[in-house]
């Protein structure tokens, strides 16, 4: 297969993604909805809020009583009550009138403001003087000046963070339609590879790869189905990816630390009937002999074996992935992107786009990003990274100082 | 209780938290440990690698053999075969002999570097050409490089990430020991509030803090248990707050939206034996009458009504006091902080730190945050904030374009 694909630019792959679509959705509780994706957009069945309520503590009361008033020549105001949280009010307010009220309060009838406590002294029980004029609609959030019966208030594709839950109990809300989860196959191979419960003999290695992996579709809101591992061996390697296309939605392997394993996992994804290879090779350090593929309209991917490039290209492309089976809308998803400034001069190869895994240090409120380094084949580093440091296809590093996008992981 | 006690600043609040400590902890397994703080050191049992591995693709060899080799005038060595990978090989290797060798794979008897396959050249089917000198142990990654038997990998206190994940796999640590998840009571209270699954009346609200506060929970890695809508009344305050410190390891307690009602939570806080009030009135915007108390030395937060209000406070005390039972340690825990720069002018008042909620877009790798203003006790511009921006206790706004720290939400 080799030689039949140009590498590509990490822009030009992400852009073969929007074959892929949402899965189909399901109606869960609130309760269970956080960090689940709409399905639908949601409109308002009510106005909110549903009385006109006041925003502060203090009197409510007609305002044209109040005009012309001023610290030496105060209003007076005869208070006839007090409105109660959480219930209808039978006050009806007249001229010269007021009534306490409290934050969240219902204005009652006839009054049209409300006046802060601050502004306002007691001269007997029942008495009281204004010494500023309010306007009238001050201090009150009228029926539906937040949201409007019948307005959309979230837009599908949006994830429900807390505070979306906060709105959804807000105007009723109880059940959601969601997204399913993406179920993601995940197959590791390579000859070498064993569990990790087995004590390796000399030559193997541990299966990392499985639980990086998994945790990572985790993070991306999927659900995680480990099929295995598989020996560099075509028919153990098909058997374990229709085993994945079957369960789940998408399929990712990744592939020994051999070169040569990623194109044998190749080989495998042509010989379904009607594959489409969408990538072979990105012009991105570290993971370029990546694979993707469209089998039986699912994606699959194929990682380098490598924990750290197989790490580093599901952040970038498995995770944009799952985004899109979960129907996720760019607009609103999560920032996990931020900005940090290089701790140290960081040399990189123009022609393709680097991905360095740092150490982030706070000080005086700016991030600086400190390369974490490794051999090839070292994990130790793997853990202590913070961050992904962007390096663009066209420049040749930074200059310490300098500031760049580094994705968190 | 009202004048008892001092406006503090956010700061000497988070100070006071440091009495409180990490809950005891429980054995889970490995797929099971993600986001789960580690309660031990982790020492590793074994040297990784355990054996000489190759860093890259080529032919291991006695380093030697090439000394002196060029283009002009390449070395010429003896291909005796091929190390397969996950196996130990029996080849031993004499003078002038070579190795075909995958990276990962283990390096043989008698090598001691490999040569990249990039500077060689087959001559016939048992020989190769070797254009470039390598050092001895060049390209091999030695036994312990990476991680030394005994050596400390992970400390006490880390969270869980897939990075750390794979770590632990390396090392065959199938089971961790992990801090457990600190159990949250959740009281929401005033009379106005009513359950989402119900119509309010007029003058009622539904209860949103239930679900904004739980959720929040679940993202700082607590279980949330709710205990249900206290009215305003002495008796059913102290009733949930004491079933709350029954069945969990700190209490949050929301409190309607009239500013006398925290008091009455005050009030009841002070009616348990030895209870301590650690803060009640904070420095700060949203959420001044914010109330901090140790009762059987567990913690207990009153929050305002007000869901805004609440969910600022919850992010920066709640989610301190769930990293402190939790036992995250500070140094390693996730960031969560950035820096945006502001996308208008926003005014602040010097002498209180102030948490503006915003809206955050990105434009050529600069996040820009936009303020979202909504009227108190509104909810609609709660769902639309992404981050929280913050304004310092001594200055006075930011000006449109002026860089400040965020807090993702």
């Amino acid at each position: 297969m080799k030689g039949f694909f140009r590498v590509q630019t990490p822009k030009q792959l992400l852009e073969k993604l929007n074959r892929f679509g949402p899965l189909p959705s399901e109606v869960v509780s609130l309760e269970d909805a956080l960090h689940r994706i709409l399905a639908e957009d949601i409109l308002s069945p009510i106005n909110l809020p549903e009385f006109p309520r006041s925003t502060v503590d203090g009197f409510a009361l007609k305002a044209k009583d109040t005009y012309g008033a001023s610290e030496k020549n105060p209003a007076l105001l005869q208070v006839v009550g007090e409105i109660p949280m959480g219930q209808l009010s039978s006050i009806h307010l007249k001229d010269g009138q007021a009534v306490k009220i409290a934050t969240g309060g219902m204005i009652p009838e006839g009054a049209d403001g409300v006046e802060m406590v601050e502004y306002t002294e007691w001269v007997d029980a029942q008495t009281i003087h204004v010494f500023k004029p309010i306007s009238p609609l001050e201090n009150v959030i009228q029926v539906g000046e937040d949201i409007k019966e019948g307005e959309i208030v979230l837009k599908k594709g949006r994830p429900i963070r807390p505070q979306e839950s906060g709105l959804l109990a807000g105007i009723g809300w109880t059940k959601v339609r969601v997204f399913l989860k993406p179920k993601v196959g995940i197959i590791s191979s390579g000859d070498e590879i064993v569990p990790v419960e087995q004590k390796p003999k000399p030559g193997e290695v541990r299966d990392i790869n499985r639980y990086t992996i998994s945790s990572m579709v985790r993070e991306a809101g999927g659900i995680p189905i480990f099929l295995g591992i598989a020996r560099d061996c075509f028919h153990e390697i098909k058997e374990k990816i229709e085993s994945g296309l079957r369960q789940s939605d998408m399929v990712v392997i990744t592939g020994g630390s051999s070169v040569g394993t990623l194109d044998l996992v190749g080989e495998v994804f042509q010989s379904f009937h009607g594959t489409e290879i969408l990538g072979h090779g990105i012009s991105i350090r570290p993971g370029k002999p990546t694979l993707l593929a469209e089998i039986e309209r699912k994606p699959l991917l194929g990682l380098p074996g490598h924990p750290v490039s197989a790490m580093v290209i599901f952040h970038l492309f498995g995770k944009a992935l799952l985004n899109i089976l979960s129907g996720v809308s760019e607009e609103t998803g999560p920032k996990r992107i931020g900005k940090a400034k290089a701790g140290r001069n960081i040399p990189s190869v123009a022609g393709r786009e680097d991905y360095v895994r740092v150490k982030l240090e706070e000080r005086d409120g700016t991030l600086w990003a400190y390369p974490v380094f490794g051999k090839s084949g070292a994990i130790a580093h793997l853990a202590y990274a913070d961050a992904l440091l962007k390096i663009g296809i066209d420049e040749e590093g930074l200059a310490e100082g300098e500031e760049a996008e580094v994705i968190f992981i």
